[in-house]
């Protein structure tokens, strides 16, 4: 661990890192001219000297501790007008290895447990083939007041069918519209819905890949069905960029994340999130007591009460 | 943050915490005698050197990095063997401002929220009410692999019918047996329980009561029938000591953590987690596909790899 003293949130260079990184509605996506090793709004290096890495890591453990203070006004918030039902969701999606476990694990992570709510989709259960693909969607969805997590969504059921199983286009293009309506109703219900695409290169999945088979302690996470996709490489890139452009709306915008170099990635993501809270314009709710009473019953509980006692 | 080098984990002094806080199965328990300000387990001066409370914050930060790999291991064992269910329930009960959420936040919140399953019990619902007392509880077990937490639980159910209520003892009582089969069935299943309660003073609750009454940012957290509660105290210590010595069993024992120092309260319940995940002797499992061959067909699918680049 770093001793980083007073060392204060740098904002992004060039407007926030929103802005930069969310995909035009309706626009088209060349995801080859999003260079997965580049860094949007990161400082120049008159700031981040000596050393970028370095640097945005030590400011991930700030905007960690600001996420987190955010993220309890939303849950106090909550606690206090249960009928508001504001909450926050971030939807993960990512070619394997693309670092969505990562993320979750050293930004979501800086965050109080109670307030996080985290689901990760894998393949459908026979149980849940059985129900509309959103059914395990909407059962998922994070309580008021607490940041939701889904690692993979419901965006894995147009990119599968469609990639892996070939599955006819009426199978899944219609999905596009249900999925524009279901996101229409999470965000009138005061679900907020921030969608990141973990934007990594072949070859840095290669890289990821091998180190899993080179390391005993991750071959857990290796899978021989990691390869085929792979294989399918250009069929999901393409996949993903109509994704990005048919369901990056105004609200619920797509956001690519350049995700080869791990400290942008973390970095990013949490000025996102940061930048989303502060939409939010979030504090602590007022009493809805009698301060001075509260405390006279308080202490007639009670012998004299040394506060600062340690 | 401190840059506390290569600081290893020390073990306790005295043995594990786990054998030096346990209550002793069936035995009397007198709350009165476990004194909320002390320290057991935590090394002496000698060691502590110069200042105890920055010592045991070091040695968090180190025990959380160690209990977020035997979290991970736990989690990859579960997925590479679906069928075994291993998983531990943490559950946390104290009086208000016992510090059931500080302890989430500075010991669980060291893991991988991925492997993380909390789940905070309030006073029942309309719904909850209308079902037995353990039909929410079944519904928030952790799923196998992870770490679950029970803010709050079904003790609350022998614990406030029986104080705040004054309910018949028939109510309250013939649940004691309910708790255990109920604990026992979970043993069975995989889940290794483990049960703290964090026992502080009075005085101390007064002086947290009074801290939220006087910082505008701790109002939410504040609820006058806290004081409602805090007025029948005496009740509450005699019911939990009843509580600890009748349902502290040898597959789900109960442990008394001293709780009025925030940091040792924490260290200790670090140490409590790390010793029970070494009960599990918990490791990477190893692969189940052919290495050599993956790593073929990997490189199949791309260009020559430069693995160490950044």
């Amino acid at each position: 661990m770093v001793d980083d003293g007073d060392f204060d949130v740098v904002a992004p260079t060039g407007g926030a890192v929103r802005d930069l990184l969310q995909v035009r509605p309706g626009g088209p996506v060349d995801l080859a001219e999003i260079d997965p090793r580049s860094t949007p709004g990161l400082p120049g290096p008159e700031v981040t000297w000596p050393d970028r890495k370095a640097w945005a890591r030590r400011q991930l453990a700030r905007l960690g501790a600001e996420l987190a203070d955010q993220q309890e006004m939303l849950f106090a918030g909550a606690k206090a007008d249960p009928g508001v039902g504001r909450r926050v969701l971030l939807v993960l999606q990512a070619m394997d290895c693309g670092g969505k476990d990562g993320t979750v694990k050293r930004v979501v992570g800086a965050m109080n447990p109670l307030g996080v709510h985290i689901r990760a989709f894998g393949p459908p259960t026979a149980e849940e083939l059985r129900h509309h693909f959103l059914w395990r969607i909407r059962r998922a969805l994070p309580p008021p007041g607490s940041l939701g997590v889904f690692n993979r969504s419901h965006y894995e059921d147009v990119l599968v069918p469609r990639v892996q199983e070939r599955a006819p286009e009426d199978l899944w293009r219609p999905r596009y519209a249900e999925i524009d309506e279901f996101e229409r109703e999470l965000t009138d219900a005061g679900v907020v819905v921030v969608k990141v695409f973990l934007h990594i290169s072949n070859v840095e999945q290669a890289r990821r890949l091998l180190a899993r088979l080179d390391d005993p302690t991750k071959h857990w996470k290796y899978h021989p069905s990691d390869v085929d996709a792979r294989s399918r490489w250009d069929d999901y890139q393409a996949a993903y960029a109509e994704v990005l452009a048919r369901c990056g709306t105004e609200v619920a915008p797509w956001y690519v994340v350049p995700a080869d170099r791990k400290w942008y990635r973390d970095w990013a993501v949490a000025h996102l999130l940061r930048e989303t809270f502060d939409t939010l314009d979030l504090g602590y709710p007022p009493a809805d007591f009698d301060i001075a009473r509260e405390r006279e019953r308080l202490l007639g509980t009670t012998g004299p009460v040394k506060v600062n006692g340690s």
